[in-house]
């Protein structure tokens, strides 16, 4: 089984996810969010690339139904309900509600690699089981890192490196690593003790501790709090 | 002085190219080449992308002044002068002469940073200058992996982060690392001790060694053999 990772947001070669169980990997916050959300009870989360298509689609769902979620620039959105902190997903808030998610990068990334034959939703929250249910699938796995405005980003990668490890402590020698994925690795072990080292040094997790929003950090870096693996299909992600 | 890695040879964005030195890096083998080639005595060398151009280039040039040099799958090309291993090109073979290299990744990199204000070549052979002349430029640096057939390569990540390492070490707190940057300088931390080690675990590498070129790995790992850097202009690289 060949485990590959996209380091930076650029559309994966053709090759590449054919065949492939694609994990999106978007830490800050994103994922973080979107994992939070369907664990505490929200049905599903739809994820739109601008501001005003997530107006048009909340408008097409019954009144009540649908909270508008997301950020630009980090912070939440004029007339949203919701930010992009893990935290605001209460299930107070989110049972049994509809989610629609526009962000900076994790939003996009979905749209790069829908060509592929399965999508998981991968945070440190479900990180055990993401790396799981991977496995169980038997096919090639691409990690495609959702990155920071377009570039390579730390946190993202520290976490595909996490990913690969879990999956070569069960899998062992049939994982076939690509040279991205090693290097995930490594960074991974280099942060392995303290993960919000690697969001500190991060520049968008600096940019985040500047607007206040310090705490998502800590928040974010929380390790398997639940077995929920979110399944993004037909625009839409579920709880699997 | 900002230091970003570009860690994939796709396009650099517009932004990243003016106003910047950029380093392009190719260990194995066309940097190394290159970097060896000219220490050697070699007057200039001309990459190119095709064996066509190679042929019809030396062509425009009075016979016995220009050598053939590159690599297809790693071999040596029919009909060429010489293949892709530094040591090949010994003073014996290339004092005052002119070579004409094509290989896979290294000289389409060369075309995909052209719009930079400065560029250099960077290999271990030439690490310190390397880093040296960036930082004596006083411009932003772009350190641009070639990679291996379009994807990242686990090789000259570590070397980026060991130009990286450099920098950080004679210009401390006034060099601004990127997210990519801070990665490849992780890698350098992780292989300083055996930079042969990173070679062997890379999938190029692994290539280079059942070829039976394994010989290479060792050559190219060694160390500032020599102060000169390649600086590449308009099409051609020359000793600066």
């Amino acid at each position: 089984m060949r485990v590959d990772t996209q380091l930076i947001p650029v559309p994966p070669y053709p090759d590449k996810l054919p065949n492939r169980t694609v994990v999106v990997i978007d830490i800050l916050r994103a994922g973080s969010v979107i994992v939070h959300a369907l664990s505490q009870g929200a049905t599903e989360v739809i994820p739109v690339t601008t501001v005003e298509e997530a107006f048009d689609r909340a408008k097409t769902f019954p009144p009540g139904t649908t909270l508008l979620g997301g950020e630009r620039g980090s912070r939440k959105i004029e007339g949203f309900d919701l930010g992009n902190s893990p935290e605001e997903y209460t299930a107070e808030r989110v049972r049994g509600k509809r989610v629609i998610l526009t962000t900076t990068n994790g939003t996009k990334a979905f749209h790069l690699v829908s060509a592929a034959t399965e999508i998981f939703v991968g945070s440190f929250f479900n990180v055990t089981e993401t790396a799981n249910r991977c496995l169980q699938r038997g096919r090639d796995i691409l990690l495609f890192a959702s990155g920071s405005r377009g570039h390579f980003s730390l946190e993202d990668s520290v976490f595909g490196g996490m990913l690969v490890d879990r999956m070569l402590k069960r899998a062992g020698k049939s994982i076939h690593l690509s040279d991205a994925s090693r290097a995930a690795h490594v960074l991974y072990q280099r942060f392995e003790g303290n993960l919000v080292e690697a969001f500190l040094l991060s520049n968008h997790g600096k940019d985040l501790v500047e607007l206040g929003l310090g705490d998502d950090l800590a928040c974010c870096s929380k390790i398997d709090q639940t077995t929920l693996v979110p399944i993004f299909k037909d625009g839409v992600i579920r709880a699997s």
